[in-house]
């Protein structure tokens, strides 16, 4: 068993999230192998096509490429071709099996995705406002907001409410804690925009734990208590029900997985932005 | 010239993020067909394939996946040769070339790339990090921070923090009023952590307009005044001269860029998360 850095070029004309997203996913089932993932992005000049083929050949990388420049596409293909380097051309078939389908040519216009549309500043707009109503800032937010996450410390409120919001969701959030008021206006949004978020006991007293030795402080404090923990859980639970929300535990859940599930159960589609 | 429209499929046993920006990558290049994007993710059970994949038949939906499992990816890319289903399979090929160059096997484990490991809670420490140091609200974000972003009203100081932020970089930023006193702790951040955000003076006219409208407002206030605009970036330019920080123009360019051009400019490593 041979174990050696790997590189993988990533070749794009515009920001290469793509190719670099699949590179993540195909590095991240091999723990042990040490990759070297360079990001060759907003490559528009042949001179610099040729430099980057050529330091390819010189590790043997996996080219990953997204092109949409024909005589880019071309050279690319037949380089790695000629020269025996794995080669991922996964924008290009797709264009072409449109083009071929619907007898309309793409416009070829490099970084179309990234076109400064409608829908671009609508997830401008939403991302400003998963700031602006984020930690319950401005109970006015509930009544605007498209989804509503309430949950107590650490149950990923802030991250969920600006990965949806970069899907064009206008979400604000609220932290709940036992000895608080909370906002009149929870009580004027439609339950069906509220998704109560909670965690597993003893994972929210292992993460706050870890936060209280991260702020230099000792680790069993009434925060990370397991009984207040169990407390603030049960209050929100009941919360949750008087309410009539729909309840996800985040524990053991990425953000993208927690998302998918709030978009599936409150039935929104996600017609937004899928950027490049 | 027939337009009609048409179904692309995502297949994955994951949040299916990587396929549907490639399909996103693709229909942006045509803008006046019609797409209809039928996202299947998280599929982990064998008669959702099934299902899923009768319905691609019906509709001779052009089917993209990134499955993880043997028998998932043979069994969906042997549907679609036998049923002349346009497949794109952009994961498995990446997968088996790492395994044949290390003989090391994948843990073929679904949604890897979302592993709640270090980099991913570091990531979302990112992002509260950016929420928290959103537009000047604590000094003591720049002190802590990787990059501080300076600018003047709308020139994407927000988006730009929380998109640095999805790759693991803590992102501060201020908002430059020529009227108000810069928090002393600017002069303390090292000059090379810094970037000057600008704008086109009609463009920042144009944007300030629509958003008095949004709000109800008359569009000519002193906030869209192309005069009030010019002194805001005469005063801006100035005091990035004198910190002697990067200075980026955003107009016309998208978040995705800007924020390559920055990672670039102040030489960052974009060693983080790139999540499926």
């Amino acid at each position: 068993m041979s174990i050696q850095k790997q590189s993988i070029y990533i070749i794009s004309d515009s920001a290469g999230e793509t190719a670099s997203n699949l590179a993540n996913a195909a590095t991240a089932q091999y723990g042990d192998v040490e990759f070297n993932l360079v990001k060759n992005i907003f490559i528009t000049e042949f001179s610099d096509l040729t430099e980057i083929l050529a330091n390819a050949k010189k590790q043997n990388a996996m080219v990953i490429h997204t092109l949409i420049t024909d005589e880019f596409i071309a050279y690319v293909n037949d380089f790695c071709k000629e020269n025996k380097l794995f080669c991922l051309d996964i924008l290009s078939p797709l264009v072409s099996e449109i083009q071929q389908r619907t007898h309309v040519n793409p416009t070829k216009l490099i970084g179309a995705a990234h076109t400064l549309n409608k829908e671009y500043f609508k997830r401008m707009d939403a991302m400003e406002f998963a700031v602006t109503y984020d930690d319950g800032k401005d109970p006015k937010g509930f009544l605007e907001a498209d989804i509503v996450l309430l949950g107590v410390s650490r149950t990923s409120k802030t991250p969920l409410s600006l990965f949806l919001a970069n899907k064009n969701i206008k979400v604000a959030n609220l932290p709940i804690v036992p000895q608080s008021t909370l906002p009149k206006e929870i009580w004027q949004v439609d339950p069906k925009k509220i998704v109560g978020l909670t965690n597993d006991p003893s994972i929210l007293n292992k993460i706050r734990q870890q936060r209280m030795i991260a702020y230099g402080l000792d680790p069993d404090t009434a925060y990370s208590d397991i009984n207040n923990i169990n407390q603030e859980l049960d209050y929100a639970q009941k919360l949750y029900d008087m309410i009539g929300c729909i309840v996800i535990n985040v524990a053991n859940r990425s953000i993208e997985e927690t998302s998918s599930m709030i978009l599936h159960l409150l039935e929104i589609d996600e017609c937004g932005y899928f950027g490049e």
